[in-house]
């Protein structure tokens, strides 16, 4: 038992002590939790044991919202909404996150795709840490390419190009920067109030109108479990409109990866196959329908965002873009110093192949990092040479594993063992297989 | 997801998402994880986390032997097998251990009245924290005593006098240590697995042969309920025996503050009167029912250790045991500058005297501290004039409040309001509440 200083509204064990004992929390005591953390008043040790009772006894959606709004308030606030375009005409924006998957450059296509018809994408990222990439990671293997823009720059860029993708300042929810930070040494990350108020509070303290969210679930997913990613989808997007955000979500499949890559450079390669108009068919399908949902959400419907990807007009959003934070659109990507294939041993039907797996090979052929602030290397990563339902021959390579750092391979080998199964599959079975779609739900 | 450093067995996110998710902890993660605490190579945001997790998913009855264990295992073991009397005599050890409660003075006439029948009591201490006051702060009221002996002295005062209490080495379970200041300040305290383990490897390590335990409940105690106190109890019991320690406990009551002193002083003075043979009936009770249990532990029975309070033997040893840490128990006990009476506002019986507003009041006169390593007022505290069943008068003095702060009485008084009530009872009521005996239950 003690008392709180005079100059605290409250102490933090009897907030800790409430939510331990399975009471809500009142506004209050959130709006100064976050503020108090903020300002170092609560403990980090505090706040972890916090968490972890939210993590265990949960949150209403009231608490959520809260939470959430306590977090913008202990930053800045972005706002777009003297956006104009070269021609004066004023600019819908409109954005996208995605948890976060195994293969996941869905950005890259994205977002100059979107621009393509005119609404800008303002797509404030992250570096990644574990074996989920993160999109300034690939970005950053582009040539001369820099994600560091000041507010002006990227207002600038976002009214001239449409399309920005650069790093998150450091102003918008700090609260939340802390936080994560904390959750992800303390085992509590997977909390849905947690979750949903760390990606709301960013995307609504940035000021987008329109907001789309890629929930995944899956081996390679956040959220292994569908019923648990579809509860995180809804909690998101209740956020989002209780804060004025035109939000939907899309539940998609991340139990195998997406496309043929997984690594920095092998990433970009293959989102300018899809700009091009070729690629994978999951990356162009997830690519087109979160595209024509942002569009909707800006007001453009009626209209294939295929077609842009066809006709070049995406990728001549992608070189601005590109050229306009000093990267080389043409430029040669890097590339590792060493690979290795993995082959199958028998012929068959490539049944199962494990997101997980192929992330975790990723990461460990040096795609990721272990540590905050590690680098990367952009060449390194895993391609596939062949998708559930395919066909593959005894000798013919499976993988490719890529690294500049040859002593990976081993460990890259030992994640993939059991990730994968080659076997006797009939037709039918190998075509369903191969006809899954990425996209398991829309949620609205 | 991050790969263990090559030299540690575990990753402490991964022993913390295990208790997350309600698995049982292996001996080996619960080695791992106290031993790195201990190391610092789990850090407190971690650990905070992971006793939030025991706190609300519990442990099994293995874990926490385990636990402890991990404990004891971290510091120094001391060993009082060679222990003997200056005639050579082998001394068998019995030590005591309360929860804690409002005016639990007893260790004061407790350990010497034990030591007068042959047995030794090595009665290792801390200073208080919050509403209840540390023993050690008591017996620092007494001009010229020290709490802190070497083993070396420890041990020789322990065969010559037969009877110590001195503050407790850092040697002894220290990753308990850091792991109680921990829990003190993330709301993970009143956890059983760790209430008992916290205690117990202390009372293991210290190497007792015999041990009583002293579980209070009630609203003055750490448990207010009965049910928990009596798992507590269980939990402890059944932990002492697994390592080999005779151990028994009494459920006790802590509704009601223990005698008629809660201050350090003030306590002082309670427990030399019951050595001399006088005192409140309950302070007697309690201190004659905890000596039986002790002295039979260690082979002494058939004795009514009422009788060494009446022959002044106990005394003989108390002189002794404060002579020989430099206090002189003949000198006179501090008092506190300024002393203000709580009143009775009319005729009646005191039907209810809450110890927890009592505890509190004491404590915001000075006789406890806030903050580990805070001065305590020596003179401060509660004197009472009555117990419940007592007959009041309007206008009587029902306690005397004692401080040198005298700004202090306010908050004092504010804690006291609601805590007791003068009323009409009949002559049976009184005589009930009068009658009530302190200890509800022996647990073996």
């Amino acid at each position: 038992m003690t008392d709180a200083p005079a100059a605290e509204p409250f102490d933090a064990i009897e907030v800790i002590r409430a939510k331990r004992d399975g009471h809500e929390l009142s506004r209050e005591q959130i709006d100064w939790v976050v503020d108090a953390y903020t300002r170092e008043v609560v403990a980090d040790e505090q706040m972890s044991a916090l968490a972890m009772a939210i993590f265990l006894n949960g949150m209403q959606r009231r608490e959520i919202a809260e939470w959430t709004n306590a977090m913008i308030a202990s930053g800045e606030r972005m706002d777009f909404s003297g956006l104009t375009a070269p021609d004066g005409r004023r600019l819908e924006t409109s954005d996208k996150h995605s948890t976060g998957g195994v293969g996941d450059k869905i950005t890259l296509p994205l977002a100059p795709l979107v621009a393509s018809y005119g609404v800008a994408v303002p797509q404030l990222s992250g570096r990644g840490l574990g074996h989920t990439g993160g999109t300034l990671d690939k970005m950053e293997s582009i040539p001369g390419w820099r994600a560091e823009l000041s507010n002006e720059e990227m207002m600038r860029q976002l009214g001239e190009v449409g399309a920005v993708v650069c790093a998150a300042g450091s102003g918008l929810a700090p609260a939340d920067k802390r936080l994560y930070a904390l959750r992800d040494v303390t085992g509590t990350v997977e909390a849905i109030p947690l979750i949903a108020s760390s990606i709301m509070s960013k995307k609504i303290a940035e000021g987008t109108g329109t907001l789309v969210l890629d929930v995944k679930c899956g081996s390679g997913a956040f959220m292994k479990d569908e019923s648990m990613a579809r509860e995180l989808a809804r909690t998101m997007v209740d956020l989002g409109r209780d804060a004025g955000v035109n939000t939907t979500a899309l539940l998609t499949d991340m139990s195998v990866p997406l496309g043929l890559t997984a690594g920095n450079a092998l990433e970009v390669r293959e989102s300018v196959e899809v700009l091009a108009g070729g690629g994978p068919a999951d990356v162009v399908e997830l690519t087109v329908e979160l595209a024509r949902h942002m569009l909707a959400g800006a007001g453009v419907t009626g209209v294939d965002p295929a077609e842009n990807l066809a006709n070049g007009k995406a990728m001549d959003v992608w070189n601005a873009m590109i050229s306009a934070q000093g990267g080389d659109p043409k430029a040669a990507l890097p590339t590792a110093k060493h690979t290795e294939t993995v082959t199958a041993e028998a012929d068959g039907v490539l049944t199962e192949l494990d997101a997980m797996a192929v992330g975790l090979a990723a990461w460990r052929l040096g795609a990721g990092r272990e540590r905050q602030g590690q680098p990367v290397q952009f060449g390194a990563g895993v391609e596939l040479h062949a998708r559930p339902g395919d066909e593959v021959r005894a000798g013919q390579p499976v993988m490719t594993l890529h690294t500049d750092t040859p002593e990976r391979f081993e460990r890259a080998r030992a994640a993939l063992a059991g990730g994968w199964t080659v076997e006797q599959a009939d037709a039918e079975r190998a075509a369903a297989l191969r006809g899954r779609s990425v996209i398991l739900d829309e949620i609205r």
